[in-house]
């Protein structure tokens, strides 16, 4: 049972729309399954259209495999991420169901393919090639929601011919996830030339004053380019559930 | 003439759908008017939909001044953030028509009202009565551009249940602003109650370990709610720039 | 001699109640024994009940394995801390009546098992699973003072739901060790649900503005649910330690 | 109504022992008083035994006019921390029944005496005399709920005679909130010395190197003795607080 | 005696060029002012053909006064920079001769005007009208010098076009000093479209996550335009003086 | 083709000195070769007289070597800097035709060797032993680039008289590079006794305190010595490319 | 009572060599007055032969006004730090006996002057005149102290003509405070030119990267010259101290 | 020959004492062996009756070997500090004379065996077992000038009793080089009890907010015992140099 649906019965009690009784009965059961070190929630996956998803940092290869297990089991799809290369094998092992991307540092099992997003591409931009891992994390967590996007790689700002040639793909896409090491001013030149909405995500690429990617964090925050918003350092996950709230939000009126 | 034009003018040039000729005349014609401390880009606002914005911090009254000025003179409307109560009795005795707004710290003026725009109510919400002059830029700005918003005001996490009282404007309303000081918690409560954007605002009260915001910041940008993303410490106008982003994009796709 | 031996020593002398010459005496027996790199005191498990603690961060092997030795072979039972996996081994083999916990990473002999505090169960909460080894350093620290505690696990703030179907025992719980990473937001919660203490434990999970636990820690310190304690970064030893000084507090009246 | 009464409401719908219906009819009506930029709670002062607190900081004169008027109007006793110097003379001018401390920077209103908290005297404690505006806080609050305390002031850790002179009274309270600035040494010191709780708090004295009170935050998290707390910088009001939770404990359990 | 000199003599020495007599006496004539807290030293400005330049902050009116009057007497040139508005009207007072510049806060006399240097000129860039001191600064700084130099101003990022509109300027420039503050991206994407010499200098403009300048100095550093220097936040003096190393560097080679 | 040319192009095309059509059909010839995780641009070396540089850090040995492959097929110069020792074997062994230099952490070939620049040497400045991996990486640079320099190695400031003893080619140099650690000093004694242009270079040695090259990093930026700039802590290459701007400049100025 | 003689009385009991009854007697006579806020110790200053020293900075006009008065009453010297310019005119209207430095911001009154410590002169030497209050600040305390000094101001590394000029003071001075804001070099120089014990004072001078003083202050901390040991910013008299200890520690020894 | 020699002769030029033809004779013989990577000074030991120290960090082995082997054939005895356990062996193979002390990471060959330095004991004290490579270090480099040290160990301030049990050394000592981890408070309070010099030494032992011995080091710059000196986290080499400075004093004014 959902938080959502939490509230929203306790919304129709006190309205007067719903039985007191039959609220009461549904507290009742709620449908987690217990590991002892997580709570699984076996109802989210369906509810939101997503695979349910692992951190997988911070967590045994073992508590990863159980966790998984466990939502494999009721049927639903899952999706871990930051899969530690020392990690990888025993998951992967144990759960040959699961579909690796080294680069993505994720692992992917769609038991059920996500419908189709409609509305039109998500574009996926880098500075550099040091800033493709965040970026294919992102786009592994688009395809897993069934959220279309398309590569727009390797346009930093020092070369701005290189942006230039792809300015059709960025002005085309409903949204874009910039990802961007060392100074972070992609999205500020990005976020002057389009006006869908911009995630950025900076990187820890980059050395010295780079500070492993507070710097780019820093300049994205401060960005000249007026509603820019910003994710975590390397959280490529982070930018698609972002991208993932708002393709969504009009669905989400429909009566 | 804006960013987008020059280059979708560049990409009709070389599909071969405008005549070079006319794209080179087009190029002659920048109508930026330029006061030596600043360059007024006079069409940027009739595209946008939006007042023109000035940044009042970092600029002297006489330069605020003359740039809304050269504004108003050609018929845009203008909203000036950040004016500093210093500031503030100059700008306003020389420009009688700006509507000031001392909590918002924001000066506006609508010589053309704005249509509205479409879609469902913007949720302000603030954790509590120090977050208001951000959480009221933000309408401010909303206000300017045409966008229907609602406060949702002093829903701190530490009472959970003035939260819970108003659960349903929040789950209601197509996207979130959601202001917070201190530990800046809101964000990732809110994150996991509603499906919306969260667009999460630090802000600089608090005192101690607070670091003028920086808490909250860092606090917003590791939110344990995936999807919710992060703009510049007091940004409430960069914050309702980020919906305006997302509000705007479904009309950039009509043909 | 503990240092409240010394002073209460000398608090009698000068109140008269003690005569100085067996004051003097009392002082020229102090029962440190020297090791050269530490110099152990062997009353002072048997003074405040808890096993004598060795920090195991910063001492090689052979160190933790003299000061164990020394206190085992005076009837002490010891609680090594921060055991590093690359030292358990030949801590372990030199001295097998320690019992070994890796997640939390501690050892632990008890020769005279702590008799039980009275007063009720001690929550420890955590948000997630990466949390768990701070937890269970604490859990082990209460275990081995006599504390009884109950676990309260995966209730991290963006699933409000979990954390409602825990609040009973949130409220039942004496006091509340609190451990969380990334925002750190669950103390903030948790302070605004219980009346009891609630020490705070900013874990080193997450990444990236995590910070290694300091966004936790910065988040914990201003938390907006009033009287809120924190201690150290992963320091579960220490949150247990604050609590054995509240549930002990009540005893030190008797007279 | 408080957070927990909805949460023990719903427990108790939750296992019988309450009428669903009965609990739906308390669940409208929350006693708020809804002023635009607050949300004032009429009944968390009788439930706590503890003045409404407003913290001044962030709030303009006016709005804390307005709050603790409708506060001392539903009978309430109030609590004004942090009341800026500028702001004390209208806030006072227009509410004469509060008592102003200016070293405390706090305004009070008993308008019904606390009850005197059993159990012995809490030791308020300064290393110096700057960190006398912190410590007093810390004593207004105490006295508003009710808990006696004694000052243990000027006893600073490079003048160890001093605090020898004063380690009586320390080691007789029940609990001790301990104030210092620049290294803030002092609660390790004090710690080592007492076996009751120890609050620390962090001062923002000193210069340079003090960093506003990050030096004396971060010496107090690390301290050498275990089970010492910290608070934020300057937060006597929090220390106080944290006190409260744990001289109230015992009653909580009181059927 | 210039640093230079007294090398140039040791060297002059050992090589056998220079009689140590003459050496010897040579030493004995340093021509120092000593004015108690200051050392003024007169033959400097002969030299390097650039004013004695005096580092307002951090000095009070009276010994600025001192200083420049000491240069003004032995014919110098004289540039104060950091000129204080406190300070501003009692050194112009006592100094008829000074021409101030409030924008820039510097104050001139040029009693002596200075060669032009051949071989272009230097742009002196900005990204926003906040940006004017700093690079008002630069402009006094180069003027005394004899460099002449053109203003490219409010090119930021993200008005690209307006960037654009100004690239032949920038091309043509022989050096270029680019002031940026927010997340100082400017000279990331000038350094990628020129080939001259690029002087990065951040400024203090902005607010929240700029922090005070910090974030746009350590965006210039990792800028990932390669061969971009810096200078220290708001030191626009200093980027103007980098540039006279470079410009001079050519006629130090001729014998 | 570069942006300079794009900009070029566009230029001249306004000025009326070139046809449009011939503009439009250059644009559509733009000689990237995209490698999916890198844009290949093949014309740039030729232009600069510089080889592409392909930073190792970041990416994995398979992308090293595919754009190296690509670049060296195109027969261009290619310069790796950061190539980490980890990656350097399988490097080597794909393209033996890199020299691969194992303290500047470099691997370079030079299918057409660069022509000398004239105008006289370079010093690279070290203050101590392991500041050498940096001024290395310097020195391989502009090699790579024809210019001529000179080591002045081991003259940190405090053995004055080390540094005494080369002033001679400090001053005779047309630029310099200093590279030192610790506290940063040495470029702040050596811009006191030179007028030519100084590049710091911060370096990560030292530790505590050094944090990592950030105090030299603030010690170069805060430097007492007017006119130096600064690049980023290790960054060898990008001081070396701040010097080839310089070096180059004159002769951009030729008709 | 100093903590010494605390100590030393109880070494004295311990050995043998006191009566415990008279030890009893003289820990009943401690000879603190106590002023509420404030503890002072009227035997200090005769027996460490330096005035009675009030940091002012923190401390009401009133509450230095008190101290000094009940220390002068007792025939103490007086010395009053850090006295902000607001609190001096009161401080010296209740005080006429206080002798002023405004520069130094000190407040001295030597009712016995003290006597003259041998063994050569200190010298106190500053980068240039913005360090000025800070080694004024030493002087004074010096002086109160009885320690010749000599000033040699004015000496920063990048003039380093200057300071070989002063050479021979800075060589005969039996240890020297060096004062330096900035990149704070000049400790490092003067390290290697001496061998005498070397104190830095790092000042908040300068501006931006300066970060008030804590970029001197890493810079003296990781000084390449070893041996030179550093106190807090601004902290003039923390140096002096400093000397004081090592200038009187021979006649500690004496019998 | 050393700075001081240089200026020394500078100085006899100038006063006439010299004659300047020698002087120059003298300037052409400065007997560094110029290694390469390192320009190794010959004299100096026999001067300073201090071995040469090589820093180990930041060198390879081979680097370290080299300077070691130039100095031992030079006559000279050699300290090695921070030699890495890596490094070690291939160190110690190459040199057999160095004596390697694993603990303190040091290498030390005394051909010579310094003269006792007179005047007493330094102590050297810690606050744990954690804190000992650092003490010991300071310990080997004491040893290596002939200065007489003792042992105050696993005293640290939480434990007061301890420290009390071994006051009687701490106050007999002539300087005493204090290291603690953590909070870092042990200096204050020993600065408290004895009035000889204190050189403190923050290490980096302790975790979180210990962040790597920052919080120590600023701890102790912040120490509320006046004169208290510091110098870099974990640099007992350099507090032994600071205490070598102060013992030597007296003996460089002898005639």
């Amino acid at each position: 049972m959902s938080p959502e649906r939490v509230f929203e019965l306790l919304e129709r009690v006190r309205s007067g729309a719903l039985d007191p009784k039959a609220a009461v009965a549904e507290l009742g059961n709620l449908p987690f399954e217990d590991l002892g070190y997580a709570r699984v929630d076996h109802h989210r996956a369906l509810r939101q259209g997503l695979p349910e998803v692992i951190l997988g940092q911070g967590k045994t290869a073992e508590q990863i495999v159980g966790i998984a297990r466990s939502l494999l089991a009721a049927g639903q799809n899952v999706l871990v991420t930051r899969l530690a290369p020392e990690a990888a094998p025993a998951v992967l092992a144990a759960l040959p169901e699961l579909e690796h991307d080294a680069l993505a540092r994720t692992a992917l099992a769609l038991q059920t393919p996500p419908p189709l997003v409609p509305g039109g591409k998500v574009a996926v931009v880098t500075a550099g090639t040091s800033d493709l891992p965040v970026a294919e994390e992102a786009l592994v967590t688009l395809r897993a929601a069934g959220v279309p996007a398309e590569r727009v790689y390797d346009v930093g700002v020092a070369g701005l011919h290189r942006l230039l040639d792809r300015v059709k793909a960025l002005r085309e896409a409903r949204a874009l996830i910039v990802v961007a090491g060392m100074e972070g001013a992609l999205p500020s030149v990005i976020g002057g030339l389009v006006a869908a909405p911009v995630v950025a995500v900076p990187t820890s690429t980059g050395y010295g004053a780079a500070f492993e990617g507070l710097t780019a964090l820093l300049g994205m925050l401060t960005s000249c380019a007026s509603g820019v918003t910003v994710v975590n350092i390397d959280n490529g996950f982070g930018a698609a559930m972002a991208v993932l709230r708002l393709v969504r939000a009009p669905t989400s009126e429909t009566p």
